[in-house]
């Protein structure tokens, strides 16, 4: 173990998101042992990437040009305007295939702990596009996490005191479950929302 | 998310062991939004361990030169060979500080359902250089998993009809470990192996 290319490589692949040095070790010596090939792809990927992705200039989704294909597609409903977290939650609401308005992606969520603050999230942007007249309807699509409401309270708090009319997803027992098995949480959220 | 490059690294992550859409997506989020540079990195790491990375020719583990630092160390007592699974085996041997013979590193253990043969652990080679006339004990260090059991078992075997001395790692109470919170199948062989 002097490969000093081979610590590079564990040492590099630790900036991933959870993973450890253990895992790193694991990914390195199986890629070096059974799939280098797939480790040039890899690296070909990262590179292509990182040159080619860069942020649409309205939602804030990664792109490749300068608008994203949603917000680039005429036939979209530009009155309601559904805030999400990450291009992974924007991706789910698209598959659902029962929204047809456009985004506002924050690329993250506020986390004082971690330095996130309003700026990195995009607040001002949003509020400007919020209130450009062409938008009657802000749906709050956020995680139910400690984050995610805190977010989504300081967002709708903002957007009201500007007059737009801002919306949340609703929060209730998912579908395919038993009552048995949910949350207490959930069953008081679906009780309080109940229609 | 049309970004086809950025599918392109996503699919291209999913090649790591032990990582699913879901880590993959995470892992291309968290690059492209927060460490691009990160990202380049582990790209020129990959090409370099590729490129670099090769194994030993007398033990098998990954080196950059025909020989590993082990290997080539004229200190290292010739007549141990331990033999092990990986090496991260062989590392965490080394960090013990109580071995200071050879290594023979199998790359994997035998496992016939994924199609791990005899030959792709360097069987034969081991064979050959257990009986060179200068090893006079093989250690088989490999792990105490049904698969290492088995590989150490046919290993064993092998090395003893062609008259090689051979040990086995000792079973036991891990240090530290109070009685009570040991399996009963390691107290089962702590008692069996008493001395």
């Amino acid at each position: 173990m002097t490969a000093s290319s081979l610590d590079a490589l564990i040492d590099a692949l630790r900036r991933l998101p959870g993973v450890g040095l253990k895992s790193a070790q694991r990914m390195a010596f199986h890629l070096l042992q059974h799939d280098r090939d797939g480790a040039l792809r890899i690296a070909a990927a990262l590179q292509g990437a990182v040159s080619q992705v860069r942020h649409c200039s309205r939602c804030r989704t990664f792109t490749e040009g300068a608008l994203c294909a949603i917000c680039s597609d005429a036939s979209r409903d530009a009155r309601q305007l559904c805030v999400v977290e990450t291009p992974a939650d924007q991706a789910a609401l698209e598959r659902t295939g029962s929204y047809r308005g456009l985004y506002f992606v924050l690329m993250g969520r506020l986390s004082p702990l971690d330095g996130v603050g309003a700026r990195d999230i995009g607040a001002q942007a949003l509020l400007e596009r919020a209130a450009d007249g062409s938008v009657e309807e802000v749906i709050l699509a956020l995680s139910f996490t400690a984050e995610g409401e805190a977010t989504a309270h300081v967002l709708s708090e903002a957007l009201r005191a500007r007059g737009v009319k801002v919306t949340r997803l609703a929060r209730g027992v998912p579908a395919g479950s038993e009552l048995e098995y949910v949350d207490l949480s959930t069953i008081a959220h679906a009780l309080v929302d109940r229609h």
